[in-house]
């Protein structure tokens, strides 16, 4: 028995059908189990991520500490932004357009320069631990998609490994990964800072490991994690077009669930699209799963 | 039954008493599953690197290639000390002594800038077809050390996750690791090339994914790869040293077997006094392994 939160549409019969073929030994549709890597993203794909992503909190205390410690910072974006709650600056954040999220980075590359990975994890876990969703009233590792965690226990059943892999941070996401979605640290792929290795300790440094990973910086992580391109994926904003352009099975996450959720089209333009278009696999919240959250 | 190839020498037994006491929940020695990674170098302790190590013979002909397109190439490092087979160049090369591995990728770096993953595959797989070890006179691949083997398959039996970390390239060893080590590309880490995407392509760049993965360059991709240490860990030169001491199980391969390998101290003179110490598992493939390769 599998996919239980999921409604017997065709969305549903869709994923069983590739499982299906895809292990036929007969089908052209075959795929041997060395490439069987499948690629999520996270906020919206994974998990709420209105009003905003979970991480947005904690990145946005860290840099408003920031302008507390040194209040010049206020006259320069990204803290300009923050600080003035700039409606454009924080929908750009919102929709992780990637200008908006480079300038935000480069104050979050500054912020924790220097810190280790223990560190960082502490701060995360402070986070986490207090802070609830503004609607739900729960923590923000509670609203994580039922459905969803369905079809990585399919997906594992299937031989298939499953990554992670959002332009949100890796780090941050590793801090819960195991527990929220029984997904190992290694599996996560994020955007994600260099650290450099001095006397013992690792210590962030105020740069990248490798492009963020939005739009075509997706494939570009998955190649480098995986030595592969992932032929399931599933996301839920352009962001994830390359990632979903380079799979075999294409899941959008379509939010047209006003009671339960959220209804969301920005951001998704292009994705919507391309379900249009007929072959990619959109599931409607709404009609699709009998439930968002596990109780 | 395992580790078949192993002598029945305190060697053996220091790994089996760490697998015990880190399986028992009782213990201080106890490690969670989460936890349990290993990570190990590959040339000369997966397998053979002498005279030097296999991809050097690919690199050097992607060079020799590159000077005969370019004569003027022929005065500047890294194409003079190939085509000149300078000595002191050479050696350097195959004791990966960082700065003659720097210069030397840069011409790596430029060599292949643009080339796609499956093109790069392809002439990989055509080197390893055509390769053969100058002194046993096999297939590279064939020179994987039947004992490490073993001790992927004792790791792997007790939860652990098995990478491969090594100063050579990563998508060098990715195109044979499942087939070598029955081990997926994804849990190889090695120095490796920044990819960028493009029209639906992947194109490496002259550029690093992070810093060489040699001395502190393996933690660092270590906690990039996994967001963990490698609480067990192996190599065989200096440039494994880092790795090893992040580890609570640090094994180092001896070679110290001139019969049926080769005897080699340098490059690894600060493990061989760390060894002396007496809390690293110095793995003499002299007294310790019954078989050196598989049949």
């Amino acid at each position: 028995m599998s996919l239980l939160s999921w409604n017997d549409t065709p969305t549903k019969q869709a994923i069983l059908n590739f499982m299906n073929s895809t292990n036929d030994k007969n089908s052209q549709e075959y795929i041997p189990l060395s490439e069987r890597v499948a690629a999520f993203d996270n906020d919206g794909t994974l998990w709420v991520e209105q009003p905003a992503p979970a991480q947005t909190g904690l990145l946005i205390g860290k840099l408003v500490e920031q302008v507390k410690a040194d209040p010049s910072l206020a006259e320069v974006d990204p803290y300009k932004g923050i600080v003035s709650q700039d409606p454009e600056f924080m929908q750009g954040l919102a929709q992780q357009v990637p200008e908006v999220v480079i300038a935000f980075l480069s104050g979050i590359g500054k912020a924790w320069e220097g810190t280790t990975p223990e560190a960082y994890e502490a701060e995360v876990q402070a986070f986490l631990a207090g802070s609830m969703h503004p609607r739900y009233n729960r923590p923000w590792t509670d609203l994580v998609y039922q459905p969803m965690l369905e079809l990585f226990d399919l997906l594992s059943e299937n031989g298939w490994r499953i990554f992670v892999c959002s332009g949100g941070g890796r780090d941050f996401m590793r801090v819960f990964s195991e527990q929220a979605w029984g997904i190992y640290r290694e599996n996560v792929i994020g955007s994600a800072p260099e650290y450099e290795y001095q006397d013992g300790q690792l210590l962030r440094q105020n740069k990248l490991h490798g492009n963020i990973a939005l739009g075509p910086g997706k494939p570009e992580h998955i190649y480098a994690r995986t030595g592969r391109r992932a032929l399931f994926a599933g996301g839920n904003g352009d962001v994830d077009l390359e990632m979903l352009q380079e799979a075999r099975f294409r899941l959008v996450v379509v939010h047209d669930d006003e009671e339960r959720e959220y209804v969301v089209t920005a951001g998704a333009e292009k994705l919507l699209v391309a379900g249009e278009e007929g072959s990619w696999t959109m599931v409607s919240m709404k009609d699709d799963w009998k439930t968002i959250f596990k109780d």
